[in-house]
């Protein structure tokens, strides 16, 4: 998810990082080193040594692969999804920034090759997905410490292992850590096209609880309702749609909803803000128009509206990581019983990366860019 | 406190009003009615008839007394202030707004002359304020219904006692039901000189808490500061010195706020979020600037900044009497022991409402207007 503004500069990476050796950090004798040429190859990796342009600081480098010490593991990556949290992050632009030089990329999916002689929680042949951002997941090949890592069942789809970590995880956590919510209550979210916003629509209606969807007009809006709705929406509005008075017509079938889920900020906040039921929490986590919040004194006072954030990194600061992995496990069972599929992705090898960085920074993207090994 | 925006219509007030008869709704053979000039005049009473500049629609006028019921209070008047939030019901910009005619006023205290048979819980010469607002205070004389009052302790200064029972119960309320503060925990506030902004300083430094108040630049600045120091301020600043680095300079002696009191919104609003403490809360009461809550995205999502709000009047809805009467107890508790005072304030006799009036709707007002009858 895209947020804009002050940014906090990363206190400590999720851990020890192997693959790719930075300016300084690397530890013990193997540490790996990168070049433009390497010979012979062994991994490839899409580098940035300074924030910009994405289509202009990354590069797809060769890289030496470090040594497999005795709490490592050797890890074949599969797929790796281009979230706009990865184009913010490259950018400057993210509550999380890496030492440079940096491989990009947060989120995927890889199989386990070989392990250290101390690690235990994994073994050759199983599917690992980074622990915490900050990894570096745009390369095929990389060593990683453990516990940088977590296990997911390898029975699910591709695509929904490289993107199950970050945005399924944010939907399912701000359904139900914020409002307790009832089957046929209804929820509000705007950017409900992004990751998260689909993953919301599915977890939702797999929790019997009933979504409006509000999206930016565009050509093919209907294509996009009938998509949403096949998703399970209960219903989907534009912008403008949300500030026009029919908007009270859908409130006549479903109660008003108790929980909001802001990732554009501006006056979409402000609409999704007047739609609330009394006491409800609007919950940001994005805020894509890169306006700032724009909240009603009287709603607040009178309505007694309350305003929140969620950020998925501050959540698994707060837990543990076996707490992360029931949340991974929770979802997976939601995939199991095909509650909840992957965004609609187009697969782009390695090399063709450029391709899948412009087109994630389009406008409109309905389809996620997943880059694959 | 001023609120702007949206209006919610009183559904049912306090208790039955028997003292003045509006178009309806008096019960009882024993109406009372009003007239410009009633003969002989018993009970004088400031009206408004349709909402509008206080300077016009606001009149004097005589009034008959209801007769005394079983359950029935007949209170002689002694003072009641001039509030914000009674200039905005009179305007017509507050989230409860009486049926009219109505007599103008929320707050004040009163001493019982008279009891119905019925009445249990006063006696005459007990002191007694309203326990909801929409009594209409600015009257001589009333009889209204035991369950439309509290009794308050006639051992206090007539200024606190008038004035207890909206400003000081706000800021008590504030400082205790959002975080769990300790001794040498900071607060910040804006509208620092307001009747709220006044007992926050008090209560929380009787509590052990250290405030920075925020005040709007003006020409006997120096003289505010000194005053609200003297009340127990810790730090008070401009709005605009609020936006200036040095206010760093003030964080190496006292904690960031983990709560903010917002009364005025706008610009002030988003500063005062830029000051709190990672996790912390801004609570806002009134929009004094007219403006919308302005707030970043990227500190609500990683800093984990909560907005709420609070009225009072809610408050009371899910609380219970006893409840109400506990926490009057509490701030009489704080009068008792010289730590908390009544705002500055300017007493003038009913018959001259409209230099009152007038007084209270200066900009850069400091001193609370109350009526005497």
């Amino acid at each position: 998810m895209w947020v804009c503004g002050a940014v906090f500069r990363l206190r400590a990476l999720a851990g020890p990082r192997k693959g790719l050796c930075p300016a300084s950090g690397c530890r013990g004798p193997a540490a790996a080193s990168y070049s433009a040429s390497a010979d012979p190859p062994r991994v490839r990796a899409l580098v940035y040594g300074h924030h910009g342009d994405p289509a202009k600081v990354v590069e797809l480098k060769n890289m030496e692969l470090a040594a497999v010490g005795g709490s490592d593991v050797h890890v074949k990556m599969l797929a790796a999804p281009i979230n706009p949290s990865d184009i913010n992050m490259i950018q400057g632009n993210y509550g999380l920034l890496p030492e440079l030089p940096a491989v990009g990329g947060n989120e995927g999916v890889g199989q386990v090759i070989a392990v250290g002689s101390n690690v235990t929680g994994v073994k050759p042949g199983d599917w690992v997905i980074p622990a915490n951002p900050g990894l570096g997941t745009w390369r095929t090949e990389a060593v990683f410490s453990e516990e940088a890592l977590i296990e997911v069942p390898s029975d699910i789809p591709l695509q929904s292992a490289a993107t199950l970590g970050v945005n399924p995880c944010t939907a399912y956590r701000m359904l139900m850590d914020f409002e307790q919510l009832q089957p046929g209550d209804s929820v509000i979210q705007n950017a409900s096209n992004s990751g998260v916003g689909q993953a919301v629509i599915q977890i939702a209606a797999a929790l019997g609880l009933k979504t409006i969807n509000v999206v930016r007009d565009r050509p093919d809006i209907q294509k996009l309702t009938d998509r949403l709705k096949n998703l399970g929406a209960e219903h989907v509005v534009t912008e403008e749609g949300l500030r026009k008075p029919e908007m009270k017509n859908i409130f006549k079938a479903i109660p008003q909803p108790r929980l909001a889920l802001n990732c554009v900020g501006g006056k979409s906040s402000t609409e999704l803000l007047r739609q609330l039921a009394p006491g409800g929490t609007m919950v940001t986590y994005g805020g894509m128009a890169k306006q700032p919040i724009i909240a009603s004194v009287s709603l607040i006072i009178f309505k007694d509206l309350k305003l929140r954030g969620f950020w998925l990194s501050q959540w698994k600061k707060d837990h543990s990581l076996d707490q992360f992995r029931e949340l991974l496990l929770t979802l997976c069972d939601f995939i199991h019983r095909g509650q909840l599929t992957a965004p609609a992705c187009s697969e782009v090898p390695l090399q063709d990366y450029q391709r899948a960085l412009e087109a994630s920074m389009k406008p409109f993207v309905s389809s996620k860019q997943i880059l694959t090994m």
